[in-house]
C-alpha cells in the first residue's frame, strides 16, 4: 500500500527548521512495509493545505499529516479538514477537561488558546498526546486513512508508536524483518567494505546511515512471509555481527553511553570525569539514562585554576606540557579518581576551537586517559571539524577509550 | 513570486536520510525574496517526477529540483525532463572532453557510467559542477523558470550560489522582512496572548515556533517596496519587544546560554557549576561556543558523597531536608562558589526520574540556587514530563534564576 506524507508549516517552508519528521515517518512507514511514494510540505495556508490533501487521497492509501495542531493562530489543520470533508469541529470536552485537570494538580496556568486544540472534525478519532498539551486525531479523507499528528517531534514519535502504528498493522502484511547495529570508530566507507559480499550471499539489503559520529547499519530481510523474513535476517546479521567485530557496540536504539553504563554497571564499578573542552557532554549523556549505581559525578575543569586547586594537577606540569597533552590528561584522570573516590576516571582535553591552536596542537586535538586501580592508559585524536563536531567526537572517542580499557580487564 | 522545491530520491522517501536540501534551499529562496508554497520528495520513478514537474509547473514561477543527475542507471530525472518536453536529450561533447581530461590529470579511472550525466534535454543552459562529476541544467518548463542540480549536498549549495542565484535575482524584487524573538518561561499559548491584536493594528504576520524548552516568535513584514517592509516590521517589532518584556532574552539565533554568556562577560564576572540532575548539561550549553572568558568549569555533583567531599555540603543537612531541597542547592552553590574561587556560582538538584519520586518530592521537581558575594537566590519547578525534557527545562530554568539575578544586581 502506498503512503504519503505532509508537513505542514510556514517555518518549514521558509528554510528555518530541518524537517526531520519527514525522514523519520519514512524509515518507520516503509518498516511496516507500506511504500512511501511522496513527502510534502506546505505552509500554513488554508487553500494549500487541503489542495494537497485532497490530492493525495486521491493516489496514496494512507496519508500522514504532522503539524498545526498547537494553540496559536496559525494553526488551522483541524480547521482545514473540517472545511474539506464538510463538516463541523466538534470539542472533546472530556480531553479539555483532563488537560484543564492535569494543568491545576501541576500548578501551571491554563491559557484559554489551549481550547482550540480540543476542536476536531467531526467523525474523527482522537490521538492522545502523552507528552505535550495538542492531541492527534484520525480521519477516513476519500478512501485514505488519514492521521494527524503534532509537528514537535517529542510529541509526534510517541503518538505514532502508540496510536498510530497499531491500526497501520492492520492495513499492511510486513513480510519483512530489520535488525539495526550501531558502531564507533570506523568511516562509513571502511563500514561498507567490512560488509562487502554479504548482501548478495544472505539475500539481504544492508543500509548505513551516519548519524554524526555513529554509523548505524542496517539488515533488512524480505519474505513472503513473516516468519521467513525474520530467519533469513538473523542469519544475515550473524554474518554482520561477526565482521563488523569491535567496532560493534550495540544494537537496536541504544548509545554508546549506555553501553559504557552496562559495562560498568555489570563490573560493579563507580565512575568520575574530568572534562575540560567537553565541558559537561559526557556527563550529560551519560546521565540520559539513569545512571546513579555507576555515575559518581564529574569535576568541569574548564579553567586550568580549577585542574590543579580540584583535580591536584601540577603547575610546573601545566607550564611545560600544556593543558592539551597526554600528561595533564593522565593527571586529571588520576586526580579525578582519587578526589571523587571512584574505581575509574576518565578524562578529557583538547583544543575545540573555532580559535587558539597552534601548529604543533592544532584546532581538533584532544587527549584522553583513563585512570583506573592498575594505572593510566591514554590516547589522542585530531579531528579538525567544527567545534560542535570536534566535543561530540572527544565525548564519543573518550567514551570508546574507557570502554576498551574496561573489556580489556579481567574485572 | 512562488517557488517550489522537488527532491528526488529513493533514499529520501526510504527514509535512509534527511533531506537537508530542501530546508537550505527553503532558506535560500525566502532570502531573495521568494515564497517557497511548497516542497514536496519523490522516489526515482519517472510518473512521479513527471506528474509531480507537470503540476508544480502550473503554479509556481520557479522549480528547484535536486537529485538524479549522477551516473549510476536509477539517476533518471534528464531523461524524465527530455520527455516531459518532448524533446531529444543532446550531448555536451566540451564538457564531456573536460571531465575525461580532468580523470586523467587526477590519474584516476573513467568509468563509461559517468558519460550519460553529459546528456541534457535539448534547450537546456548547463550549470557547471565543480566540485563533482553531474553538472546541472536550467530550462523553462510552461512558465516555470526550473533548475535541475545534483543531490549530494556540498556538490549542489556552490552550484546554487554560482549559477543559479544570478539568474533568479532578475525574477523577483523581495517585499519583505522578518525579525526574530527568543523567549523563555512562558507556553506558546500565553505569549500568544500576550501578543493580542498586534497583527491586526501593524500589518504584520507573527508566527511562533515551539523549539522546546524555548518559544521563538517570528515578527514577518510584507510590502511592495522592501524599505516599506523593513519598516513595518520594524514598527511591529518595537510592540512585540515591549509586550514580550522579560521573558524575551535575544533576537536571531542566540541560545539562552550565549545570552548569560553575554551577560556574565560584560559583567566581568567568573560563573562556577554545581550539576547534579543534569549531570553536565548547563557546562555542554555554556561550552557550545568560547566561553573560557566567564566560564571556569563544574562539579557534577550525581553522588551525594560528592556534595559532601568537594562541595562541602553538610551532611546532616542532606539527612534531614533530602539532597532535592532548598537548602541543598544553596549549600552546592556556596560549596561551588568557593572551591572553585568564582564570584557567581549555580546549582541544580532535582528528580529527573523516570522512577524514585515519592509524594512529596515526585519526579519532575528541582532546586536551584544562585551564589554571589551578595548571597544566595534559590528557586524551584515541578514539571513532569519524560527524563529529558526535565532536564533540559532545568538547565533552562537555572540558566533563568542565574540571568534574573544578574540583570537585578547593580554589578
Amino acid at each position: 500500500m502506498t503512503a504519503a506524507i505532509l508537513s505542514i508549516g510556514t517555518e518549514l517552508t521558509r528554510g528555518e527548521i530541518v524537517n526531520t519528521n519527514a525522514s523519520w515517518l519514512c524509515e518507520q512507514l516503509t518498516a511496516l512495509g507500506f511504500e512511501v511514494t511522496e513527502c510534502t510540505t506546505v505552509a500554513d495556508d488554508k487553500v494549500e493545505i487541503n489542495a494537497t490533501l485532497e490530492r493525495l487521497e486521491r493516489t496514496h492509501g494512507v496519508i500522514v499529516c504532522t503539524g498545526g495542531l498547537g494553540p496559536t493562530t496559525d494553526d488551522i489543520t483541524s480547521a482545514c479538514v473540517a472545511e474539506l470533508l464538510n463538516v463541523t469541529l466538534m470539542r472533546d470536552d472530556a480531553g479539555l477537561l483532563e488537560l484543564r485537570e492535569r494543568f491545576t494538580r501541576a500548578g501551571r496556568t491554563f491559557y484559554e488558546s489551549n481550547i482550540k486544540q480540543f476542536d476536531f472534525p467531526q467523525g474523527a478519532t482522537i490521538l492522545p498526546n502523552t507528552e505535550g498539551t495538542a492531541p492527534g486525531f484520525q480521519i477516513r479523507i476519500g478512501s485514505a486513512h488519514s492521521y494527524f499528528m503534532p509537528g514537535v517531534p517529542s510529541e509526534m514519535k510517541p503518538m505514532f508508536e502508540r496510536s498510530v502504528v497499531p491500526t497501520l498493522a492492520n492495513l499492511t502484511r510486513p513480510g519483512q524483518h530489520q535488525i539495526r547495529f550501531k558502531t564507533f570508530s570506523m568511516p562509513e566507507a571502511a563500514v561498507n567494505e567490512l560488509l562487502a559480499g554479504v548482501e548478495e550471499r544472505f539475500g539481504i539489503t544492508i543500509g548505513y546511515r551516519a548519524h554524526f559520529p555513529e554509523i548505524e547499519v542496517k539488515v533488512l530481510a524480505k519474505a513472503a512471509q513473516q516468519a521467513e523474513a525474520e530467519r533469513l535476517a538473523r542469519l544475515g546479521a550473524d554474518e554482520v555481527r561477526r565482521r563488523l567485530g569491535n567496532i560493534l557496540f550495540g544494537e537496536g536504539d541504544i548509545t554508546l553511553a549506555q553501553s559504557v553504563g552496562n559495562t560498568l554497571r555489570a563490573k560493579g564499578l563507580k565512575l568520575a570525569l574530568a572534562e575540560s573542552c567537553t565541558g559537561g557532554l559526557i556527563g550529560h549523556l551519560l546521565c540520559q539514562q539513569p545512571s546513579s549505581d555507576f555515575f559518581l559525578g564529574g569535576v568541569v575543569c574548564y579553567a586550568n585554576s580549577i585542574k590543579q586547586a580540584v583535580l591536584g594537577v601540577d603547575p610546573a606540569l601545566l607550564q611545560a606540557k600544556g593543558a592539551v597533552s597526554t600528561e595533564v590528561a593522565a593527571q586529571m584522570a588520576i586526580g579525578a579518581r582519587q578526589a571523587l573516590a571512584a574505581d575509574v576516571a576518565l578524562a578529557v582535553t583538547g583544543i575545540a576551537g573555532p580559535t587558539g591552536g597552534t601548529p604543533e596542537k592544532p584546532v581538533g586535538l584532544v587527549h584522553y586517559a583513563v585512570a583506573t586501580a592498575l594505572g593510566v592508559t591514554t590516547h589522542h585524536t585530531q579531528f579538525p571539524r567544527s567545534r560542535d563536531q570536534i566535543r561530540l567526537h572527544a565525548a564519543y572517542s573518550a567514551l570508546w577509550l574507557l570502554r576498551r580499557t574496561l573489556l580489556a580487564s579481567q574485572k
